[in-house]
């Protein structure tokens, strides 16, 4: 039946691989700039945005007046206009938005690279801080999200039963998860307890220092079920940038190119922003089972070939059906995969979130999952794994979405 | 003097014209689609979308199911999602936002032709839905626009001095520009006019049916002075979207392609959102210097080239100073270039806006501007130039923009 729904509703066939993606291997990521991340930056996101791209700037070992581009997310506070001025970036020669949420995460790398690969820039930042923390709280619930409007219809349906925030829209997806496949909260927990031993590994993340057991996550405070405090990411300060050029330039570079293999966005129709529960199956949504199709074809590599991914992770239930959804295991499977821990772990079979991810470093909207899957290609994550080859990652889950694989 | 400050402050020299750009002629607008212009259009910006496309879809000989991309506005009131759902598009390979309100018209295309270049997507639709006249009035002046926040810090500075909507920004520019060059009241009305004679042939436009002659304008209400009613575009209700697929494609379809000569988008340091009052020079801004010196370069053509322009004119000013930043005429000549009429007029020196403008078809927010350039390729205007070999339009003034050159 599902597949009948699919043929009827999407397209019908997989594109040929045969067709043109003038993408591949043509460009790098050269340069990766983080802030702190905290629970109170004390500054702006102007100012935490500035000294992201200045270091991300001086990891390429370029200057400030090389970047003529920049990607940001739709939802981003700042500006091209204001960054320029208080960076001294002298023009740009390309510049765009990317929508929804953390689905914006690798197209803004994507939309980079394919600026870089047709001529129009030569060095395009991607960025995105946040005082998410401190400022603004996607948790908290506005009275915005009451309001029926032709932009997110879904929330003037859903809000009257109390679904009004992320984690109440992704806590229905994990119990229907749960009980299509037979899933229980432990599964959910090995997911969170890696990403915090990941954690431990990793002086910037908002959770080194802190530990946690199977113990610990099943007498955390309920948030909505099945969700307690430790399915959830954490608000987070900070911001963080990388910078796309071409691979003939990155060869001239201060640092190791990671060579974009393949960079995509995708969607596919009946989408919502996150609460999608009335399709046909939970897992294998249709915007990633598309991201999936796509990135294999233009790729060229099979999940076998990925040495290490860091999987959006907002919330403990997403790496596991992200796992299905990529085709590392068959479906419901991905639950199975995460118990104990040891195949997710780095030395089994596909080490996730490396530095903590989404869950554990912290929550700077998928930004910092490309960063460390970069830190994988240059050998400097401080959870290595040996010998990477192709580092995946991943953007937002249930939302129109995308998945990067970095060559070394 | 300027010179200096240019030289210190922007890149120092033009970029090399042999650098690589491939977009040139490889893609073609090949559909276009619009709603009617009106105060009241009496159903949702969603509609109006979703009619516009479907125009545009038909309009080019092909089917919704072939669309795989879409780029919009940030400022867009409707969404990928919701769109997919309603038109039946299975799924996208590309989507993006472009920012900074008008300076997006030109820039949507852009995107939409780098996608189709490097095989990411085959058929783009660009659009922009608005119910500005019977919904949110960017005239009205919302209590937002007093608050000082870090994406818009000039508004905390300006609006205490009641600079505090669109016409009073645009009117300090307007102001200035007639103290510098001793231009008068007339020579704005000259613009105004022209394209009030222009919407006379054209019965979609919202002055139809509703010729000025001078009196009428030197009588007419006054705004923000300089500004009288009639040097400001109407506020509208409508929708507008085209389509962009590659030029192998584009000459099986049913229309004549209009080919994209070159699609820019640029942008330079110290810029505000219209209200930079503080520069050396008041024309020749340097977004759109810099936008002009790209549009030349990459395109290989000159001024003297162009046979029809559509400019960006949200107010009567702004065809005169890109007049003088695309190099039509030298600067402070852009007043005089408009004088009486005769050389913007069709069969001048060089025809503007042929469908009325924003001033008199309506303000679509930039992308009806870019319909009608494609018409005059066409050659179906309702105010054709004879032997159109390129047609070019402009983005938004004193804003992040670009600029357009569409060739037979």
């Amino acid at each position: 039946m599902f597949d009948q729904y699919l043929s009827q509703r999407y397209r019908t066939e997989a594109r040929p691989s045969s067709e043109a993606y003038l993408v591949k291997d043509r460009t790098a990521i050269v340069g990766i700039g983080v802030t702190e991340f905290s629970k109170e930056s004390g500054r702006s996101t102007l100012q935490l945005a500035c000294e992201a791209i200045k270091t991300a700037v001086e990891d390429a070992g370029l200057r400030i007046e090389d970047i003529d581009g920049i990607v940001k997310y739709t939802l981003e506070a700042t500006d091209e206009n204001t960054l320029m001025s208080s960076l001294g970036i002298p023009t740009l020669n390309f510049f765009a938005d990317c929508p929804y949420g953390g689905g914006a995460c690798i197209p803004t790398v994507m939309h980079a690279a394919i600026a870089v690969a047709t001529g129009l820039a030569k060095y395009v930042v991607c960025y995105r801080s946040l005082n998410e923390f401190s400022g603004r709280r996607y948790g908290r619930i506005g009275s915005e999200r009451v309001g029926l409007s032709a932009r997110n219809f879904q929330d003037g349906f859903l809000a009257p039963y109390g679904l009004m925030s992320p984690v109440s829209w992704v806590a229905m997806l994990a119990r229907r998860y749960m009980y299509e496949y037979g899933a229980t909260r432990e599964h959910l927990g090995w997911v969170s307890i890696v990403c915090r031993e990941n954690a431990q590994l990793n002086r910037r993340a908002m959770f080194f220092g802190r530990p946690i057991a199977m113990k610990d996550y099943l007498e955390a405070r309920m948030i909505v079920e099945p969700f307690c405090l430790l399915d959830c990411c954490p608000d987070t300060d900070g911001a963080v940038a990388v910078i796309v050029t071409s691979a003939e330039r990155a060869r001239d570079l201060k640092q190791r190119p990671a060579y974009i293999l393949a960079a995509t966005q995708a969607t596919a129709t009946d989408g919502e922003t996150v609460t999608c529960y009335h399709r046909p199956r939970i897992s294998r949504g249709p915007e990633s089972w598309y991201a999936s199709q796509e990135l294999w074809r233009v790729s060229g590599v099979t999940p076998n070939d990925i040495d290490v991914c860091q999987f959006y992770d907002a919330f403990s239930v997403m790496p596991i059906i992200q796992l299905e959804e990529y085709g590392f295991c068959g479906e419901g499977e991905g639950a199975d995969f995460c118990w104990g821990g040891d195949r997710i772990r780095v030395g089994g079979d596909l080490p996730l979130n490396t530095a903590g991810g989404l869950l554990s470093e912290g929550y700077l909207h998928g930004m910092n999952l490309i960063v460390e899957a970069v830190r994988q290609i240059r050998g400097t994550s401080t959870n290595q794994v040996n010998n990477v080859e192709l580092s995946m990652s991943t953007a937002g889950v249930g939302v129109p979405t995308g998945a990067l694989i970095l060559r070394r």
